[in-house]
């Protein structure tokens, strides 16, 4: 059994119940997630071994985080214990024209974000890894944990692993003249990256590759070789999402390699829980290389399974296969009884 | 007042609350329904008098359904107690492309299907009975239940009552080899039936009448003739229903009355708990016979009274006429006040 | 810093929580709104000074209201205690075909509607108003209520302040022979008012202007300037609400200035929480006013305000003047983060 | 089975949840009770009919009302409908030292108290009455609700039936003089009555007769038989409070009859919900009359009775005679599995 | 580290929130428990490694099962699936006088219950265990469990494991005669048992040995060393509970090992959740032992432990040593800030 | 009226409901409190104006603490917005034997805590300010706060305001040699005090004045009049409280004022939200001073409001004059009705 770890903050989720907004509620509800969070646990319900590789406070509020990765069925043994503060934000739903609003706490002094190089035994961690999840939101932390993933994506790399990196970038992370900043520390992670999860737009405003001239679509069959040929990626692939009027949402999946790309026919929605659903597309990625599936399939479940990511309460999303294959072939249908 | 009765098993119905699934949640709220107390309710809030007949533990669980009976206006004096369980079922709602999920405790257990048939005084209870509500889930059972079904019926019919069938063919109930094996019980209770809840799926793989070469209303008007002549049905009535790729549903009754047939037109309409409608539209099509209302009236209200039985929390949907003929003439209505 | 007042009643609304009915339920939600109340929160929120004048009782339920009001922004210096009642109602929620239902408790009972000319110093009040609020609901309540209502406003007028009054005719509170007994009241405040909010249907059933032959934007191009000619009406403002076949909500608001109309573009949206959405229209407006924007601008600001108002629990909604102009530059957003 | 009915109102409570005021919640939990529903659900679970004679109105707060009463047992055919309002009251729970509160929304509007003599046929109805159950709370309300008791006591006695009589003087609701003013409706009723329920406090206050100097039980010694004597009732009961310094309660149970005081022993007890302890008292008393229990076993019961009553939620407790008597034997048990 | 391993059913407990009754309410909080279960998550959290050994059918009732196992810490590695059913019950909390109330789903149909003894490969099971904790609640199963319990039991034993064995006898779980019947069942397993939960009443009802003639700590001293004698047991230990007038609870422990007893001092405290505190205690037995502590100082532990799981929510309470030991030195603490 | 002022931190409290802790639960309820807040709001509630000088984010939470200030009756002119995060504590609820646990987020990167003295215009403050009250918890966060704290004390002395000053030491805030860190900061703000809340162990530990050998009572009459003459306080005032064995505490309140002591009696109570009580008891000393009453009455009131302080959900207590009164004059009060 392949041995998938993710290098990642765990973030505590504070969510108005209902559609309130703080303003209005006193009330909320916890979870515990992240983009490692989820896509270790997505694999581990796909029946692979997902474990997380962070910093967690010694405090009631990290015990909570350790017994609730315990549930999700990460791997919780990889995890060092250090610090104060665990990153924390608070979600108030959006209703149709009314947008969701997500303010964080002050993640940089979180466990993970002050955590010293030296919590990490990366030849040791390494050796314990096959498969290495990273993310973009990391990457937007501060220069020590840049410097923690990359080093510890040198060692997987040296021990014969392969990286995973989701471009995931974000704005209000990165502030001012934030592609500037971002890029040289992207460009690190994608000469490095087997699987690089990405779209048109990641490669136009971080890296300068393609315009945006033309329709999405001409765009991302432009840009994309070039930076797959660039940084000698094997595979990337990624998202379309539109948003349409009635509120619903559409994804399209593609997939490219070797000169080929695959896409997922246009899946359309309505939206219940929106956050997490880019982990669990990388997630079914994934998972479709490690069993070896063709392109084509990989990309049709794994745009399926984001779709289902919609559906389902909270950051993290937990399908089986055969779930995600029921909603690709159907996803008209009555209760199951 | 015509004195309406059911036959058939109380369950518990155990819901996780909005959109969380049975691992991620920790509350339920729960209800007591089945079709026979769905059917004797309804006709109650239409203002007729509907007693259901069951058997029931004496437990806190037992005394919590007939609690839950007595509140939905159902005659809890025709019950009997004994046996130790109840029958329950976990409903876990899906949200769009994610269906719900319903998850039984082993119903065989349960004091209504372990009852000794010398539980019921049948003589004494077809005296107090005009028309019974029996339903194939309940055939579905054991042969005790199967057996007490069938003598009440014929108690009932010598004692110049009247019997309503609904076919409710469930296939995870009856296993392998299904039909088969329901189609001898099935024709018994056809025989004896006055008013059959029915569609043209039942008449094929429940009896072998008609085929699946035409469209769906094609089959029905040459299924139904058929089976009401064969059985000498006196009315069969029933339902077609369509899943949306919005998530809509669409409705359309019919009934058929020597050798006519009456549709209502195609409601379409969002789903809140989509559970005990059919037991709502039976309960119209009831309710419209015992009113001797036009055929076309009946179909009309009953498709109705069904779709809004889509908008009501739990399987049990209470309604007055008045409130179904507003819905009936216009449902796209302002808040009252 | 122009000073808003409103004079109206407080009322508690009871609401049960989700789909259920108050049969089903044994749960409230209860917060404290009105006419008055949503109105001077919402121009409280834009940034003005919003006070409320009205009478609450010395109980536990009227220190909850205090309480409620303070927390909404609204100055509440100006209230006066005395009686015993505060007006409520029930709120139970609708779903599709079925339409949510309101019960009133005995209005005219409460403080505001029992209190005494005397309870209010007018002249001392109207000294500290720019501008007044006035609505139907209230003119429809007693005798009493009233003549205060149009003392105040003629105090007001006398002090150099300007009068808002919202038609927002409720047949069920007039009784029989409504518009008939309204009619003179209706015309005793339009004489007083600055800006008028109403629509055709107000001006065709109150005051018997207008037919009702043609389409209802020619019916309104036809009788609201006739209404604002007779009564000598510096500014009318409306909106035209449809009720969608998938259950959206359409609104198109005007508003009618010197001999010209502008109209906002047709907003098509699913709705959460209809009530309080006149209100937020109303505020809006008198808020571009307050501004003195462009009448285009404030009717459109004012469209998507009452869009907004759709998406938000509870009958007063608060939102800033950035939130609006997001709205009404992109319904579809993503979630903020 | 003697046929028990009460005439009084149905009252719908409102409980702020936990311990927060309302002032800072915004919950309610809601449920049905009042002195007449308290007595005739706590007798149907003792095994005897138990009715109620009451105006509720035709709203859906009405429904929720008559749907709560057939919950609790209660038969709800001999009730009217008709007016519009239901009383109610708001309860915010003390903790400690800190009292909880109840919060009255005016009763004298509700349609109980507005009905009409006519509403009800007082000769139909005193026929299918063994036992009617009277209320000091409902003689307080109007001159009309105690015309209709009185008289409907009257046919009650003429048709051979019994009259219980609850004291329950409520300072509050007779306002200043109030003892003045009780006194003379307070004769009649005692006049009828064949069971009492009282203690040397409304002796003393009501009627005039005994002192306060000496002790409490010297005190109801020497009034109660005088009582007795001067009305000619063949039965007194009635319950000792004291509240202990670490919030437990005492209860002392005593019964008067033909001479002779039995008291049950003093309980002291956690109290978890106070209201509708005395209704529960009651009716124990009366069932141990309808059972020809001696009267010592009867106070016993009735203080065990009471006792429970204070460990439930709501007003209404139900119990069973074997849960009393467990109770009585023993009450420091074990979690029972 | 020591691997402990239990055998044992897992359950689901559904509880009424709060004190209502199932009758009352409609809400029900979930969670997963057994004796097993909290040996085993008690253990894992004193820093040692538990697992279960269990059967889970595979539904989303045996997901959400496996899920919490997972959050309590507790190794799933060594669960089967099979069976379709999860032993349940439902508990009322009690308040006072009132007791709490457990009504059982029909646990012999579980997935464990059913499970063939070829389920479990029993001599690889044991290569993994040093140390099994089996209960007298599983014992009262059926034949088949029995076989299973006591042939792993020995298989344990043989490959050099520790046996712990709770007697934990429950008289409603082996019916009439019960004493009799398990008679034979408990001998074979106190042959095999190296550390022993037990008290002096298990002695004198279920073994013959001792007598209730003297108070419980003599009939304890005479029973116990007699017990031990007999059956070769290194050590037993046990708590007394008491029940007091003002609800509180009294704890004391003891062990008995070679001859001589230690007592923890008698706790006493108040009492929020009860169920689960006998394992809470054995839990803090084995720890000790495992830990080679004083008896003393294990027995103070135990105690001190098994009175703070009666303050825990659930039946599952999990504690550091550093909390157990605090708890023991002070159990007046104020808040921790 | 005279206007009080509290400068200090506002903190987002986020409670576990009910007796689970983080790990269990899954919900949250939350407020906002502090010091400065409880003390304004209560004397708010006594009738004075009451004003927070603080700084808040301008985020989605500091818009929830903005309104909940404002409901709480708490001027929230004065506030400053600026920064981005806002103090957080996570409470859990211990019972009995387990205590409850609090869990701070980074307070030192609170817009409070991190906002630049220019920030305020301390000149302006300190004319809109009467009474001043600062805390010992300020003190303890950073050089910066420490400052401002100090100049605003200065100005407002200038300005001819009284300072009051709540020594409130909490050792985990000022770290290791906290005392000693602590004395020269609680020695200047000491100079400035014209009321000092303080007991004889604020005396001992922070400035080593007095003795631990005798008694509290002896110790605190030794050593507050020496604080007293050695910082020329005009008054201090403070509480002893006791836990005890049965979970209750006890308080006993003093006043020492030019060379008296008075003492309240000793109040014992059970508790059901400890945090905030000291504030209470301040904010009625104070309450007390301005209005001059007799300082025995006033200890009397002060300790009466903290007992009932520890009644009331959340950290802000509110209560009227007059329900204090009642709460001293007896605290075993039935149901107010």
């Amino acid at each position: 059994m392949p041995r998938i770890a993710a290098f990642g903050e765990v973030m505590m989720r504070l969510q108005v119940p209902g559609y309130e907004t703080l303003v209005q509620s006193n009330r909320l509800e916890y979870s515990f997630s992240g983009s490692g969070v989820n896509v270790t646990a997505a694999l581990a319900r796909y029946g692979h071994h997902g474990a997380l590789i962070t910093t967690l406070p010694e405090t009631p509020l990290g015990e909570a985080a350790f017994a609730y990765l315990r549930k999700l069925g990460v791997d919780t043994s990889l995890i060092s214990q250090g610090g104060k503060q665990l990153g924390m934000y608070f979600l108030e739903n959006g209703f149709g024209a009314r947008p969701g609003r997500v303010t964080y706490t002050d993640r940089l002094g979180s466990s993970f974000n002050t955590a010293e190089a030296s919590n990490y035994d990366m030849v040791a961690l390494a050796s314990k890894v096959d498969v290495l999840h990273l993310c973009g939101i990391t990457l937007a932390m501060n220069e020590g944990v840049r410097k923690q993933m990359k080093q510890l994506a040198m060692e997987v790399k040296s021990a014969g692993g392969k990286i995973v990196f989701d471009c995931n970038y974000r704005p209000a992370l990165w502030g001012e003249d934030g592609y500037t900043k971002a890029r040289p520390h992207y460009e690190e992670l994608l000469e490095l990256a087997d699987l690089v999860l990405m779209n048109e737009k990641d490669a136009q405003y971080i890296l300068g590759i393609g315009t945006g001239e033309y329709d999405r679509i001409t765009q991302l069959k432009q840009a994309i070789p070039e930076v797959a040929e660039r940084f000698r990626i094997g595979m990337t692939a990624g998202t379309h999402r539109e948003i349409n009027a009635d509120n619903t949402h559409s994804l399209t999946g593609y997939i490219y390699h070797q000169g080929t790309f695959v896409f997922s026919s246009k899946l359309t929605f309505p939206v219940y829980d929106r956050i997490g659903a880019g982990d669990v597309f990388a997630s079914a990625v994934i998972h479709g290389e490690l069993q070896q599936y063709p392109h084509q399939q990989t990309v049709n479940m794994a745009s399926a399974a984001a779709m289902l990511a919609h559906t389902t309460q909270g950051d993290t999303a937990l399908f089986t296969e055969s779930e995600v294959l029921r909603a690709l072939s159907d996803h008209t249908l009555d209760v199951e009884r």
